[in-house]
């Protein structure tokens, strides 16, 4: 599945042309799963100059300054012209804080634009999934669950969260969250994230995660390993003649030494990006398929265990240097 | 065939790192045929506060700044290490002019390295090649062609061209080499290039052309059809649906319109960039496929003249600003 963003879209090249173009899997030539995302997080936390009302927000571009209205109808109809086969509602996504009433209200708002965007929705062929807001409250929490799981949607995705607070609390508010919401619907935790943080979510009954942070490490000369992850730059790698992992199948690990893939960053040479993404991306497909697997031969418990024993997680300064 | 640089490997990662990883062949992962260049070009061209002998070169590392020595003898000792299928010798690229006596010193001293070069190779089974030089001198030219033929390389290169000197000159100095060097024997025209060049080196009688043109270009959102070049950038191009060139199979064009294409180099994605080289090289491998089988069918001389009526040639400018 591949996740895209409405707020980017519509900036970049515009819903107008990807409609033209014949639709968003066309556009890019991917025929299997896309998920759109209504652009409210982007709008919060790259847009400028926002005006939040009921009836929407009003904000400027990052690109070019240039001033729009979204609503929750646009954010449904956009979504319907680029044609993503799981679409987002919009919510109101506020920063992290510990205001009671702040973040009620954010909920509250959040609630009403979820019911807009199940009315305005025309399309039967797109799954239209509600995002669960209510910060660091274990109260909100339950209260937007609940809210939201009465008006019946396709799936539920947990928001509002890695936004700064503790790790301790974001895995607290997850399993807050995630116990009322129906078991048979998809729960969704977005932006997560990390090898370690997606088994410890699954572990808590979540089944899909959206995040950058493969590709995004990678390029920075980050790869992952079944034993951490290790920065490939670090001068210490520049003559080992070994792939990154002798028993991984990517296309990287089968052809490349991490001397070559330390030489190409050391180079900047485009290329170097592509392989490691390419090992990062396959990594995590690796990692879901296990988790697959021990899930259907009930083996789970101990592949968790056995998984977070031999991950050695980065501390929070790696985390945030590498992002 | 790829081509690698001495120069650039002596530098980074070390001729001596790629020699411990078993060679150029497997550190890059590419089993065909592979050129290295003695590094001439590159120490007249990159590096820094040159002091020249006939010794050999003393330079700065355009890079750090660190001191190197180069000669001839270890030109060859380093592209025996490398391990490339064809090797260059080490020759003297001054800056282009048209004082005689300067082409004529530096035509004489690439000589006695060539003949060093000749003497110092210790494998047999790499095809070493001559560089003519001469400048745009058609009398040293002749001295340059006829002398190193007299050694007996397994190939002859063309050097010393493409320089800044009118396009004309260009033209008539490879009329002058290529007619003096064996026809049994690859002629290879170095740094050339554009397909229309590449067609008028082949009328003349060339058989291998080098050129990091095509990638080049197409970095910077220049694609190659068989109409000219056009920029991708351009906003004309943000609604096309329509591939780059329909017949083309090159995996750009069989799942991605121009529009696609356009909108990734206007939000500065990698893949701009590599989607846009693999169509320009396989343009390129293309035009060598009809040049070779119009050789063979002896259609060569319609060919180029249908090939240049319909290829539009970019103007000086154009070429500058995209280089």
């Amino acid at each position: 599945m591949i996740v895209a963003n409405t707020y980017h879209l519509y900036l970049r090249p515009g819903i107008d042309v990807i409609e033209k173009m014949g639709g968003l899997h066309r556009f890019m030539a991917w025929d299997r799963t896309i998920l759109t995302d209504s652009g409210g997080y982007q709008i919060f936390s790259l847009a400028h100059l926002r005006k939040l009302s009921d009836e929407g927000v009003v904000f400027r571009s990052h690109i070019d300054g240039s001033q729009h209205l979204i609503t929750p109808e646009l954010a449904i109809q956009f979504q319907e012209s680029l044609g993503a086969d799981i679409i987002m509602v919009l919510d109101e996504c506020p920063p992290y804080t510990e205001n009671f009433e702040e973040i009620k209200q954010a909920m509250e708002r959040t609630h009403k634009w979820a019911e807009r965007c199940q009315r305005s929705q025309t399309r039967n062929d797109q799954a239209l999934f509600a995002i669960v807001q209510g910060g660091i409250s274990p109260e909100l929490r339950r209260k937007s669950a609940s809210f939201l799981t009465s008006l019946g949607f396709a799936g539920y995705a947990i928001g509002g969260l890695s936004l700064g607070e503790p790790k301790a609390l974001t895995q607290a508010m997850v399993e807050e969250t995630v116990t009322l919401l129906p078991e048979d619907k998809p729960r969704y935790l977005m932006g997560v994230g990390s090898p370690e943080d997606i088994v410890k979510g699954v572990d808590r009954g979540v089944d899909i995660f959206d995040s950058a942070f493969p590709t995004q490490i990678a390029r920075k000369g980050a790869i992952l390993t079944w034993r951490g992850r290790f920065n490939i730059r670090n001068s210490t790698y520049s003559q080992v003649g070994d792939p990154i992992d002798p028993d991984c199948d990517c296309y990287t690990c089968r052809n490349f030494s991490v001397a070559y893939l330390h030489h190409l960053f050391r180079c900047e040479e485009l290329l170097a990006y592509r392989l490691t993404t390419l090992h990062s991306l396959s990594f995590m497909n690796n990692l879901m398929n296990k988790i697959r697997g021990a899930i259907i031969n009930g083996t789970f418990n101990s592949f968790r265990d056995s998984f977070l024993a031999n991950y050695r997680s980065s501390d929070e300064k790696l985390r945030l240097t590498q992002r």
